[in-house]
Formats: C-alpha cells, structure tokens, sequence
C-alpha cells in the first residue's frame, strides 16, 4: 500500500473494466470489433489478444482518427491482423460477419479530445443493435459510456434506456457506475450472449 | 458450452459477485464481519476465508437466524472463529473493534425466506455508516441489496441516496446492477476504502 493508501484497486474505472471482460472473452484467433477506434488505443490492445491468426475490423467516422490508428498498429507490427473502415460504426454488420467474440465501444467523448466531436444517439443506438446480432453466445458487448461535460446527456439516457430493452433470454446486461463521483465517471455496460 | 448456450458466465449476479469481491479481500487471520447471518451460509463462507486463525462477527436481530448460523457452523466445524450476536447490526461497533478487512451485508427480505422480514433503513443506514467507520483502508463493506416485491423499495432508495453522499476522497462506491431484468434482481454494491 503506497502513503496514505489508495485501496488495493479493487473498484476499477470502465477502461480498466472493458480490458478485464475483453481478456477474459477475447481468444487468440478470434475475430473483434472496435467499434470506435478514437486515438487506436484500444484497436492495438484488440490486435494483441487476437493474435496472428485473428482480425480486428476497427470503425472511426473521423479520418484522422483511422490514420493515427493505422499509425499505431503499424508501429507496433500489428496492422496485418486490422481492417480499418473510415465509415460510421452503424455500418458494422456491413463489413463484419456474424460470429464475433467481441465489440468494444467508447461511446461519448473521445477522452483527452474535443468534447464537441463525439458519437451520437442516431447512429450508436443502431450500431449497438447490430453489435448484438453479431456477437456469437459467450461473447459480449462492451461499452465505455462517457457523458456530461460539453457532451451532454442525450446519448447517455438513450443508451440506458435502449439496454434495458435487450431481451433477457439472449443477453446478461450487466451496468458498472461509481456511485459516489460527482464528474460523470464513464459508466461500463457488459451485454453477454446467453443464447 | 450447455446446449443452447448460457453464455461464459462473465455477468454473474450479486450473491457472486459479493463472494468473488470477499475472496479478493480476505485474507486468512483476518477479521472479518457478517452484518446478517440470515440463514447462515454468508458467515460459514467468510469463516472459511478467514482461517483458523481469523475472527468473524456475525449479526442478526432475529433470535432463529443466529441459531441456524450457530448450528450451520458448528457442523462445519467452524464456530470457534465466530462471535454471533442476537442485536441489531446498528450496534455493531458496540462489539467489533476496528480494522476489518470486509464488512458483508445481504439487505431487504431473506432470499427463499418470508419477505414481510427483512432489514429496514431506520438500522440499515447507521450501520452501513459503522461499517464504513469499522472498515481498514484496502478493505470494503459489500452489499447485496434485495428489493421490490413484498419488501418494496424504500430501503432500496434509502441505501442508493446514503451510497451517493460517501466522500469520495476516502471510498471508491462501485454499484453493479443487471439492468435488463424486469424483477428487481439484488444490486451489488461495493465501498472500497482508500484512505
């Protein structure tokens, strides 16, 4: 325990969170989604757990965003293993095949970014639905819900409602929020294919 | 996976979660405390974590709860490490000193018990706020929170506006609910202690 301790970690933000439930899901050949490239960070962790023999299709609306995650995978001789789709993520189900065991979405704000620019209820909601039918059982969807700030709180009350409509019978949804933080903490939804 | 598929088990349920969270926590010599024996099955778990050499106190008002703890313990083999006490768990540290490493609540109705018994905000609050007192830092106080049905909601509201009000600086409050089910599934809620 450092000076004047920090707890032992035991509460995890959503970015740690998504990374717990996407190396618990993720196997080496598998084929994921990173529904949201932003800055590449996650399409490069993606890459890792897939492996050589597995494929990331990774979607970002914003050029420069799909050029600095094209940068990223090459640095890290990771692009062969990435398709990279310049086009809105409600898209997906044009470009991915049924069968993934994994979709990741950073919904919001990019973090450390413009808080103006970020993704919206009119395509989120019908990229998440299409997230689900491509998921195989066991596999999940995994969203990072950012909000409050300059971004408002459309997308995270369409978000919240549009969950709890997710037939129980198919999918475990499951919500992660910090109660007691003022600062609107990203809140993490885990959505599992049960059947 | 069973036919037809029910998914990894990455999203468990509150009574789960409540255990994966103690055996993070616990360690053995520990002391340890289970603020509602119930039907017991809590303490004989915490009693296993903490060793031989660990100490559990157990509460609950009802006379009938501590006897079928007491009788689930002695069988098990398990009662020299516990102190039961028959008081409600608002006098809790009238009895624990502190430094416990997991303060354990199940609160609302007794699960597959009657649910016109059950815990009730009057005593629940203050010794939620015990606990928080009682708990070492890198400890956490965890909750499954049973509502609705007979039992209602007001405890659950109660406990959900006390949760929000934890200084942050001290406690990281993490609140993980299934948010796609119609019938009130307990919440789990976790108080990790920083500092």
């Amino acid at each position: 325990m450092s000076r004047g301790g920090r707890g032992q970690g035991l509460v995890k933000n959503a970015l740690h969170l998504s990374h717990d439930y996407a190396r618990f899901l993720v196997r080496p050949g598998d084929r994921v989604v990173d529904a949201t490239c932003g800055n590449g960070g996650d399409t490069v962790f993606l890459a890792e757990l897939v492996g050589p023999d597995g494929l990331v299709d990774g979607f970002d609306i914003q050029a420069a965003a799909i050029e600095r995650t094209r940068e990223r995978l090459a640095k890290t001789d990771l692009l062969e293993r990435c398709r990279l789709h310049p086009v809105s993520h409600d898209r997906m189900a044009d470009f991915v095949a049924p069968g993934v065991s994994c979709v990741l979405f950073n919904l919001g704000y990019l973090p450390g970014g413009d808080h103006a620019i970020g993704t919206r209820p009119l395509t989120t909601l019908p990229a998440i639905a299409q997230a689900l039918d491509l998921i195989k059982v066991g596999g999940a969807v995994l969203i990072c819900l950012y909000y409050g700030g300059d971004s408002g709180f459309d997308e995270h009350a369409a978000v919240l409602d549009f969950i709890r409509t997710i037939p129980v019978r198919d999918f475990a949804v499951q919500k992660i929020e910090l109660a007691n933080a003022a600062n609107c903490p990203p809140i993490f939804i885990c959505c599992e294919k049960l059947a």
